[in-house]
């Protein structure tokens, strides 16, 4: 992802290696600071992941290969490492994934760094190829509409919503973003912006309840990631995606969910399957610290919502843009 | 409006006449603490509409009222007066109707107070004639969803869209209310809960994006207040409405609209005529006096949105609740 960094422009990623070292922007710090963290220790990098220095599914799993790889440079005991780097979040797929795949490849005998460097290095590709198969779609003088934060932030570079946003520009298309600021916790406002801003795209943050308002006067597509998507096409993502993929239906509005292939999940048989995590009330009722509900409020905090799969135009995945029958055939085999 | 105040429980209105005085109750300072002051002087009151103690339009218009009477009481010059309390705000048609019409009652020798107490009453019982219209819809069990604040603390007593809720839970029937937080100004959040909570109505507040995900799992009908009814039937009201009102029609959820017959226009032919006001970024990008958005964010923030007449179900008034041939008969008048 492109940083401007007091006038000098740096190409970063969320997290790289670099001199014996992993290190990590503080996304904590964000949207106001940028501040990068140095870890030479695996223990600390468990830390850093618990403490949400770094974020979103396969950022993490990047910070715990790093830290495998660290335990194994450190001579450290690679079992106990692996429990300590586990134990940092307790529901993150991709964060027992990638301990369990460089615990593996070590034994294998697998030099760690370059075992930790091309996991990561797959995810950026794929990334990267989702932005390839998704550019096309946005022409010239497009009004693209995203939600929440599914960027380079979240996945090492590039992103998986943002990657086609990403590509385009760079392929010298010019055309707005307008981004829902995603409450109750802002991401949209506070990361995608971010993002936005330091690639130089255009963009507008609007707050979510005018999305239907901007998509009535004038949206050409809407590009959202995906946490889970299911067997019957179904998908979970940020609370507030369904909502914008009825409105885009019903004034027939392209509606795309950008997501790697390792988010189907065929166990899973349709959406009313998912459970929906609910969240602390204060995420909404606190803000900036200050309480600023009335005494005695009552508050529901479910942090995803589900879309049926007819609402999706299509995915677009890193083996390219999957309709109905693409999923009914990866659903075969 | 039911008011909890330290274990007693009071019925009391946004401002009131009394001892010769206007008390009225500083919403600037809501939800956290309920203060009221009291005013014997028409400025006074000018400066505490500028000032925003009382909001929204037929409180306004109230305050207004008893301003202009509190102006004769005193001998100050009417006129005067008239052009220091219209100065208070600048696009309140109610405010400008109120003190008109105060004009014309105390030049035709109307008693001062007389004449602000029943313009006040008349706001209040088409208030409550909404209630009464709209209650029968609401029935046990149901989930009601709302937006924004369209409550007594708006409309001096009782509200427009809360009016049915508050009616049909004072018959006795038990449901619970959805409210919208409404950003960037958290009206669902700060007043309609505070509201719900005073009554004693089982309620839940949600983030606006989260709308939609309830609406899915089970919304028995939505019911939101207007603040322009145009010729064909379109509505514009709080920023968020249109969403609700696609997903309600694609999910067959009723949607009504409360509003007294004096939010009817009939000289705006069509919604797409609405000039919607745009409000100051700083409403989205600073949240407690903190800047919370990146350096360089762009920013949109409609106030309003539009809502097509198709959408609605029926508009409950003090005169009835009102579907497509009520409108088409009030037009030919």
């Amino acid at each position: 992802m492109r940083f401007k960094d007091n006038g000098a422009e740096r190409d970063i990623r969320a997290l790289w290696f670099e001199d014996g070292e992993l290190v990590m922007m503080d996304q904590r710090l964000l949207p106001r600071d940028v501040i990068f963290i140095r870890y030479n220790d695996h223990k600390e990098v468990a830390d850093a992941i618990r403490d949400m220095v770094t974020r979103g599914a396969p950022s993490i799993g990047a910070a715990a290969a790093y830290g495998m790889a660290l335990a194994a440079l450190n001579g450290a005991d690679l079992a106990e490492a692996a429990t300590v780097i586990k134990a940092a979040r307790p529901t993150a797929n991709d964060l027992f994934y990638a301990v369990d795949h460089m615990i593996g490849r070590i034994s294998a005998g697998d030099d760690p760094l370059k075992s930790a460097d091309s996991y990561v290095s797959a995810i950026v590709d794929n990334c990267m190829a989702i932005g390839m198969h998704g550019a096309p779609l946005i022409k010239d003088g497009y009004t693209v509409m995203t939600h929440c934060n599914a960027g380079a932030l979240a996945t090492v570079d590039v992103g998986t919503a943002l990657a086609p946003i990403r590509v385009a520009w760079s392929e010298g298309r010019r055309f707005k973003v307008l981004a829902s600021e995603t409450r109750p916790r802002l991401q949209g406002l506070q990361l995608t912006a971010w993002e936005l801003i330091h690639e130089g795209i255009d963009h507008a943050v609007i707050v979510d309840g005018a999305s239907g308002h901007f998509m009535r006067r004038g949206v050409d597509m809407v590009i959202v990631g995906a946490d889970r998507i299911v067997a019957n096409g179904d998908f979970a993502n940020k609370v507030g995606t369904y909502e914008k993929a009825v409105i885009a239906k019903e004034l027939g509005i392209p509606f795309y969910v950008a997501a790697p292939v390792s988010t189907f999940d065929f166990d899973t048989a349709s959406g009313d399957d998912i459970i929906i995590e609910e969240r602390d009330s204060e995420e909404i009722t606190r803000i900036g610290g200050e309480d600023v509900a009335p005494v005695g409020v009552q508050v529901l905090n479910p942090a995803f919502d589900v879309t049926p799969f007819r609402y999706v135009t299509a995915y677009i995945t890193e083996k390219g843009i999957l309709t109905a029958k693409d999923i009914d055939a990866m659903r075969s085999e």
